[in-house]
């Protein structure tokens, strides 16, 4: 192995690629990029690096890989498991892609959309709007978070059930190579069988495998209508039969199907200063449901009131609240979305993004709520997300009269690991949505067969054989012949 | 390299692994085995190995790496491509997937079910269907192709613009690697993001990268309505509007839209016997249109008139026979199914089976025609398919007077050749849902980059160092160092 540049040298070969304008140096500078937005993850970087075309990515990379430089690539640094920053080794370039926020066309025909990987979501999304068509991806950080992270991330969110994963909103992808080659394939193609599926390999890699830089985007017809209740479960058991139900009598028209504990609600309310619930009793589980179609508002309402008629009928529903104004909808949604929010202020909170088949996710959550309740009795049982993709974010909170620190001190990891352990045993997955990072690379080893760890390596290798590119996420290290 | 084991040897360790039963040796029980069924390719084999457990498989995979042999797996060998039969070499293993076949769980909570690789579609429907759901792929040798085959030609067909290609229909996998590791994932999961998604490897890899076992599908709610159209349309052009207002009125309810041209009706209606067409006038350019939905069939059938009513009223629309009963849907459907079979049937056909986006379909059609006709005016124009997703069958026929193989002779290169450039020009796909097998294999060097090419062939070599697994198939031999 060479040894790494200079600062200087590296500092000028930036510079004559992305210009003076595009390289920042001072720590006050960099310091947003080296640190995740939760501030648990904090790295150093001798530069951050911001092309502003896929030709100066290809450049920058080239001369990182002839020269052995690690290279961490950043969309909007929303990431939960620090998969973003660069280590503490100081040795890594940031390359950010903020300045490659254009929309480089929107094909209302094709229902089509191509941006550069620096566009934020809200942007997409902003675009979609005013084409008269639908960008479903529906994250709470959607201002800052980027499309070339949800892509690398393959993102979820709260219309995963209706419209399927980041993975499934991508028809064409541009990637710059470990090497800096280009690999562009920006076609907006519904069916394309012409070898590999290339795509698939840098849609949830973390950025370990290549820097995407642009994108072919599916857009979707927008929803005419709009149907939303705020349903009292019986139990997480009967949540699913509902869900069930709705799936049937709506043929497709589920777009959200969002679980709620009490707990949950509790915190929530409190943080909206005491906001109303939209029931007047207190009830264990809630799950909001939101409906859309291209049909008519009164069509729309009386499929709604028909599954929650016959959730009543078989005692699945205990009591029901449907939005009846857009200013319903969006107090009834700002409630689900404000959890995350509301957590982060109280602090506290132990995160874990588990799934599991739908039909195991009431007894996951029976079991695993039981069994943290056993290790600590005044735990907050805050339990919330996507039930129809049999995806909770499993959150317990620290009890009202303990402090966070000690609580978490004592508790993140046997609770996670307890968690994560149940999730797994049920055939589920330990990260749903957030993906690896480095929070949980080490976990995988754990979690993962041999082979599919080894298979990891195999590609990784073939792509990036200096391992250069976002070193030490998501891909732990592991024994075995395969993979040395 | 090692020389190849005798045939002696090879059939004893095989039939120690497998039984005597799951090998076949004698020329006429391997025929059926090394000839695709459209009788184009013809190879050789030493023997078929018919392994009954993943096991197995993998036993199989192992002693073959071992000694070199390479190995060509079959589901059921339906490819157009000759994707699925070996070379005349007479080196390679035939590992047949077909004993199998065994359903291993529907899970109806979960909307899920797990199979083994040899499982028929026609079986993995009827599945579906007995537990009250969908399995919605849909093409034309469902009684004959397995879901491992589907899988690793990433499947289309007729439903594709609701549910998607055969890759959007599994949520877990189990592949066999070319040394005989197995890579288990039988995960019913909607959200997983834990590392790299290895399973789209292996999705639409045609088996040069591993042989798929076993897979977990995704099933749909059965819809409750169907409404079904056969509209004679102005244009493609005229045809592309109607998709984007059934679109956006319908909310998701367009399952198909299936264009037809006149010269494929014609043929069609001659090959089931004189049949009458739906419409009472000869037109240029139909299409069939189905919705389905959990709606009732009397909001559905206002929907499609809503529809065809805007599609009158804008021009778009010449003339519609609205199906009245099971009956006519039926009708329709064959209509627009047994044109392949007429085709088959009258010989001289130059199938292309390409995609452009679906904004530059008319035009597309408009100047492939043009061209053709150029060149040969005689020839019937047999276009037909998937207009949703872009992809149309464009298979010129040979004029009436004219015979099938010397028109071939003459003009399936030239004319291959001038529609695939039109489509590559439109950004377009030379191989929308038949994928490349041996047929199309050297046309990549043409229509991919060199850097696509490299990186297929990377990953090949990482997973398939030998180059044991299907060889000759998909990946053209190409120039350049990262290849190599």
């Amino acid at each position: 192995m060479t040894s790494l540049p200079s600062q200087d040298v590296l500092l000028h070969a930036m510079q004559d690629i992305v210009g003076a304008n595009g390289c920042l140096v001072a720590d006050a500078d960099t310091e947003s990029f080296v640190t995740d937005y939760r501030r648990i993850y904090r790295g150093k970087s001798p530069l951050v690096v911001m092309p502003s075309s896929t030709e100066q990515v290809s450049r920058v990379m080239a001369w990182c890989y002839a020269h052995d430089v690690p290279v961490v690539p950043q969309g909007g640094n929303t990431s939960l498991m620090g998969g973003a920053v660069p280590d503490d080794s100081g040795t890594a370039v940031v390359v950010s892609l903020k300045k490659m926020n254009r929309v480089l066309d929107v094909d209302t025909v094709n229902d089509t959309m191509t941006v550069e990987a620096g566009v934020t979501l809200s942007a997409a999304r902003a675009t979609a709007d005013e084409n008269g068509r639908l960008f479903p991806l529906r994250i709470g950080s959607e201002g800052s978070c980027q499309i070339g992270g949800n892509l690398s991330t393959n993102a979820g969110g709260t219309a995963v059930l209706r419209y399927g994963n980041m993975r499934d909103l991508v028809l064409g992808i541009e990637v710059v190579l470990p090497d800096g080659r280009v690999f562009s394939s920006l076609k907006g193609l519904r069916k394309d069988n012409t070898g590999y599926d290339l795509k698939h390999l840098f849609v949830g890699a973390e950025g370990t495998l290549g820097i995407i830089t642009g994108a072919v985007l599916k857009l979707m017809p927008q929803p005419r209508a709009t149907a939303v209740a705020f349903v009292a479960v019986q139990s997480p058991a009967a949540a699913v039969q509902l869900l069930g139900q709705a799936r049937a009598l709506s043929g497709g028209a589920v777009t959200a199907f969002e679980l709620i504990s009490a707990p949950a609600l509790d915190l929530v309310l409190e943080y909206l200063g005491n906001a109303p619930s939209p029931l007047p009793a207190r009830h264990d589980w809630m799950v909001l449901i939101e409906l859309t179609s291209g049909a008519d508002e009164d069509s729309l309402n009386a499929t709604l009131m028909e599954i929650l008629e016959t959730g009543l009928g078989n005692g699945w529903v205990v009591d029901a609240a449907v939005a009846s104004s857009l200013a319903d909808i969006q107090q009834f949604w700002r409630i689900r979305e404000e959890i995350s929010d509301a957590q982060t202020r109280t602090g506290g909170s132990i995160k874990c993004d588990i799934s599991v088949p739908v039909s195991r996710i009431a007894q996951f959550i029976e079991k695993a709520s039981a069994d943290v309740l056993a290790l600590e009795p005044a735990t907050r049982m805050v339990i919330y997300g996507h039930m129809g993709d049999g995806n909770v974010h499993f959150n317990p909170l620290r009890p009202r009269d303990r402090d966070a620190k000690s609580f978490l001190a004592q508790w993140y990891k046997p609770v996670s690991d307890l968690v994560d352990g149940l999730a797994h045993a049920e055939n589920g997955s330990i990260s749903a949505e957030h993906g690896i990072g480095v929070a949980k690379r080490d976990d995988l080893r754990q979690y993962k067969s041999q082979v599919e760890l080894e298979l990891m390596w195999q590609v990784k290798r073939a792509l990036d054989p200096k391992n250069l590119l976002n070193p030490g996420r998501v891909l732990p290290q592991i024994d075995g012949a395969a993979a040395s």
